[in-house]
Formats: structure tokens, sequence, C-alpha cells
């Protein structure tokens, strides 16, 4: 489908409250407050309060270009519409981790959803210290319920396809191929790091085994349906609190590797491993194993009850299953931990140490992580790479 | 895209001719016969000669219903569409394999194409006899043209997943996951053998280890999207002679896994292997070797030409590609072997053996090599699988 674009009118924060009063999300004669709170790259985002009652409402609106990106990287309007049918997707599968929609608009490229103001970004909050003892055992149930409920295995292999079919995101898709899978691994090609990560870096534009595997990755990412994914799930697409927590901004959701879900949250949760001192590390510890134990309980528990397939009771299968998800995860994981590290988009985890050393020990350690996890992703798993992160007895790069 | 059946109305010979010259693709003038000369299960083939001339063109029209499966399985006309399209998609890359399509009409659910009477369908040939020197060269060289052009290694990854979405095949897709990959497999879903066979049969339903990497290969059939497939690359969807090749009916395209039709074509041959004498195995041993041989040339030289991807010159990954379809084709061929002997749709290499004892020994045979190749599948190439024929050495299948 091409987007007729000549309907399209970016909003400013008085049109946001027009638009409102007219769809009756907000009443007509209350004192509304309108500000544009967007710190990603992709989009404006409104957020409309109700000075009396405090109530609020957030309209998200995509722009047809990357900010970060500047208009040289044209980019459809239609992800709106996939962020919003994604949103009612992943919402009818796990409820409580989604926010509600209210309203969509394919020509505005608008979504309406309802104000998570009250909770924190996550990886603000594991910044500053929040404990968020939930998070993952949340993120965790919520991978295991999307990636199950969409694969072949809940639902009809021909309903999955048509599904598929309507997440087609060549656009965004392109954006993780490039920034995530491509340009970090190449001397040549653009990046943006500190100049005293450069030996760092070029051990891995000159380690062919790292490149090899990342390679095989990409492929993965490129070619592999699992189930329909988030396709951006790191800690700042997670609002979060000690008691609740709320996954947002899919715009990159396509079907793809489950691993690659996985994966993005485990990076960067070990952006706050590597970064913390011992005993904050000892949280994101546990943060991990309860990631893990969760989906894979509840991927399990889904496999034993719901699960469609003839197959299902295979011996084997299951294990099979996880196990690849494992696999790939590690992978997928080790190339976000290079990539905000020396690629185009970093992460404040990383970036928010003032001490020059600290930072650059910090960040040369994730690139270690990252091609350690990238080579040795068949045989890892939590406790493996706890150990290999506690006792930083990584091996020296050029021999990793 | 839903059809609109209400202008769907079936064609008979004099409507046919009818259509050709309102097309202007015969002369009004000419005397013109017509026969309905289809032997599938999906469509009507209408093939209309000039008396005077002798040229011909050929009318194939799709029904909303799988002939063989009676109109309780339903299939839309889209069919008719997505098989023109993937002729002139595979005539772009192969244009000597494959035939000229002069029209198609996708409310009709109809394709006009170039007449190949003048060739014969290769699964008959080969029963005869016939030599067809060139036919597995160009089958290799088909196969390794249609992966390499249509994956993400040439296609700009943005553009195949459009090509992707355009060929989302639920409909024909779901007829090869219930008749190769499921029913086959399970004792207690339908079937078709013969009753000597039974306890053949059996033996596959009871070995665990076939079925969870048979539950493997279905999984990859229906997530893995590496390029546009033929789909059902059988014998019966090839025209041979001794200098010419053309492939046809390409209604199962979809964007899937390479090794499928790469399977697809080796089980096919593996059946001639089986049931020929000493000499006409030999032939098919030829057959089967320059048929891989020649998919791996043709695939390597594109890949060192053609290759836009930045990591084809990596070491190794070539190689993890081509080992990756090796492996993923004989898993396919196995169960290809096995779904023709004992499923809903039997091949004529084996039921034209008259001689019951003959016949239930080559389906014997056919199902142990099926499992064999299913299992085996990490380890093997040609001369392994030549060798195991050869010499009659399979285990006995309790062991396999």
């Amino acid at each position: 489908m091409t987007l007729n674009h000549s309907n399209f009118e970016l909003l400013s924060n008085e049109t946001a409250i027009t638009l409102a009063k007219k769809l009756g999300l907000v009443k007509t004669d209350a004192t509304l407050k309108c500000r544009e709170i967007g710190d990603g790259n992709l989009n404006y985002v409104f957020h409309i309060t109700d000075t009396a009652t405090k109530k609020g409402i957030i309209i998200k609106q995509a722009v047809p270009y990357a900010k970060v990106l500047g208009e040289s990287w044209p980019l459809t309007l239609k992800r709106a519409a996939i962020e919003a049918n994604a949103l009612i997707h992943f919402k009818s599968y796990c409820p409580e981790f989604v926010p509600q929609v209210y309203y969509s608009d394919e020509q505005l490229a608008i979504t309406i959803m309802e104000d998570l103001s009250h909770l924190k970004i996550a990886r603000t909050g594991l910044i500053d210290g929040d404990k968020f003892p939930l998070l993952s055992k949340h993120i965790g149930e919520y991978v295991a319920k999307t990636a199950f409920y969409t694969s072949d295995l809940h639902l009809e292999p021909s309903a999955k396809k048509e599904v598929a079919r309507n997440f087609t995101n060549p656009e965004l898709c392109k954006i993780t191929e490039v920034f995530v899978f491509t340009d970090p691994f190449f001397e040549e090609l653009p990046g943006d790091y500190e100049v005293e990560l450069t030996d760092a870096a070029k051990s891995i534009w000159n380690d062919q085994e790292v490149i090899l595997e990342v390679a095989k990755l990409k492929q993965s990412f490129e070619t592999e349906q699992e189930a329909l994914l988030h396709g951006d799930l790191h800690t700042g697409s997670i609002f979060a609190s000690d008691t609740e927590t709320k996954i947002i901004d899919p715009e990159f959701a396509f079907y793809g590797p489950v691993g690659f879900d996985l994966g993005q949250y485990t990076a960067n949760l070990l952006f706050q491993a590597v970064t913390r001192n011992p005993a904050g590390k000892e949280e994101i510890f546990t943060h991990l194993q309860e990631f893990w134990d969760t989906f894979e309980e509840t991927y399990t528990s889904l496999w034993n009850t719901q699960n469609k397939s003839p197959f299902r009771q295979v011996n084997g299968y299951l294990s099979y299953v996880l196990t690849k998800f494992r696999k790939d995860a590690y992978g997928f994981a080790g190339c976000e931990l290079i990539r905000r590290t020396i690629g185009l988009s970093h992460v404040a985890d990383l970036n928010v140490i003032e001490d020059k050393e600290t930072r650059i020990a910090a960040k040369t350690t994730t690139l270690k992580i990252g091609a350690f996890l990238i080579k040795k992703r068949e045989e890892l798993d939590v406790p493996a790479v706890i150990e290999a992160l506690k006792q930083h007895t990584l091996p020296t790069y050029s021999t990793l």
C-alpha cells in the first residue's frame, strides 16, 4: 500500500489539543496543557493533560523521515499504522504489558494512546538505580506470549502468513539491517566512536570469525519469520515502575527470529551489568536470570497447553526450539552491544559515565563481551554469561 | 487481496478458442482445434492448435477448488496470478528454462502461455528411459539462478520483502504443509498406501528421530524466506527433450528455503534410481551428480560476481550457505520420498511397476531411503547417497 502523503500535516501543541477534543478523548471544556516530549528519532510525541484531573493522553505522530538521520533517509508514514496494529496485536496477548490504543489515523500517521507518565522509561530508571523488581519477569512473560501466540504453533500457518504479510516492514527493518548488522562491522562504513576505542574496534573489524557469525545473524534476521517481534525491545522502549511494565514503540514490528527480541533486551541489561558496581551488577544478574527463566517457563507452559501443532509432543522438539532461541539471542545481543558502542546510535548507560577512562573501559568491555557472545553463542546460558562478566576473565580480545 | 469470483467462468474448448481469437493470439480465420489436456489437480489446461501451421498456445485456468481433493478443499483463484507472476519473475532470470507468458487475467484465473507440446514431461520421459542429457544441468542452473537472484544477496533486502509479500501463498503452502510435512508422519492422519507397506509405514510413525527432524523441516518450510521458490519442483513440473528444458506450473511459488526446490528435484530423481536396473541407476546417479555440481558451480559463480552483500567476501560464508542448502535439501527430499509412497499423492515412477512384489519392494526402499535422508542429512553429499543406494547397505529400518 502506498500512502498518499498529501493529507499529512504535522501537529502542533494547539492542533493536537484540537484533535483530541474533536475525537472526544478529552472534555471540550477542560483546561488542557500540551507538551511535545518526543526524544526518539522517528516521531513527535504530544502529551496532553487535563490540568484539573491530571489525566492525560499521548498522541504520537510519525514524520516522513528519520529525525536523527535527517531528511535524506526518507521513511513512509506507514510505520504509524504498523505501530498501532502491533500494539493492538500485542495487547490482545498481553493486555497488562501494552498500552491501550484509543485511536489511529493512517493519513495523519498518528496513534493516540494511554498516558504512561506515571511510569519511568526503564533505561533511565536502571541508570538511576531503580530496582524494578518485576521488570524482567514481565518482559520474559511478554516475549514468551507474543512469540508463541503469533507463531505457526498457535496461529493456523495460513493465518500467520497473512499477519506476516500485513507486518511487512522493509523500511524499519532496513534501519536495523544497516545500523545493527552492517555498518558497525566494517571499518570503511559509517560509525561513531570515541578515538580511544579505535584499537578495540579494529579488533572486531579484523576478526573474521566475528564477521562470519554476524553475516549468519543478519541472514537470520532477514529470512526467518518465526513470530511477530517488537523489533526494538531495548530498555528505552519500556515504561516501568515497581509494579507495572508497559512495552511501547513497536514501529519496528515485523515477523522475524524470536531471538532478536530476547537478545535486544538481554544486551540492554548487559550495559547495566558492565557499568554498575558489584552490588549493582548482582541486581542485573538477577534480572537476567529472571528474564530467561520466566521466558522459558512461560513459553514451555504455552507449548504444553496451547500448541496446535501435530508435532507438539515429539520428544526433543520444544528443547530444539528453546535452544535455537537462546543461541540466536546471544548472537543478536552481541551485535547490539557492539553497535551501541561504535555504531551511530549510542546508549545513555555508557555515555552518562563522565570519567573518560572509566567510560572507555566500559565501552571496551561491551565490545569484548559483544564479540564473546557472538562467537560463543552456541554454548552459552545465563550462568555462563554471568560468570564471564563476574570474573572479568574474558581473554584478551585478540584471542577471543 | 480478495478476488471477486463473480466474474469467474469456467472455459470450455469453444470459449477458450473464442478468447484466444479475441486476444489476437491466434489468427481469426484459422482452423483451430482445442483439447483439455490437464492431468493435474488444481487446473484445466486447454491446448489450442492451428491445424494448418501446427502452432499452438496453452490456456491454463485455475478452478476454485483442488480437483483431486474435491470441492471441500476450496482454493482461491489467486494462485493463477501467482503462477503468472512467478513465470515472469523466473523468466527474467532464466529465460531459456521458462515458458513465455502471453497474457494473464486474474478474474478469469487464466494464464496463456507458450505451447511446449514438442517436449515431454520429464517424469514420463524418465520412466520411458529417455536420456535427457542436459536435464539435470539445466535444473541445477535454474535453481541456482532463481535462488540467488531472488535472495537478499542480490535484491536490495527491502525490495525482496516487497516481492516476498506479493508471493505470500498461504493456500498452496498449506497443501504442502499438510500433505508433505504432516499427514504422512502420523498413523492417525489420512494416508494412502498399499496394505503390504503397513509395517514399513509404522516404522516411520514410530521413529521419534524421524518425526523430530520432520518437525524441524516443516518449521523451516514455514519460516525461512530465503528465496522465491518454484515450490513444486518435481519431474512432473518439467518439460524436456535432449536439448531443451522448461520448468512449468509454479503456482506453489512462495518465499521459502532453497533446499526445498533442491530436495523435491533430488527426491524425484531418486524414485528413478530406486526403480531402474543397474545401468539405468547409473544414468540417474550421473543426473544427481550433475544437478548438484551445476547448482553449486552456478551459485558460486553468481556469489563471486553479483553478490551485493558487504559480507560476500567473508571467509566461510559461501560454504555455510551451500552446506545449509544441502542439509535442508536432503531432509526435504526424504519427506518427498515418504509422502509420495504413503501419502495422498503418488508418483507414476512407483505405481507403473506392475509386479506387486517388485512394487512393494521399491516402495519399501523409498520409505527407507526417505528416513535415511531425513536423519542423516547433516552429513550427506551425492556420493554418500549414491553409495547407500548402490550397495543396498541401508541398515534394517529399525536401526536407521
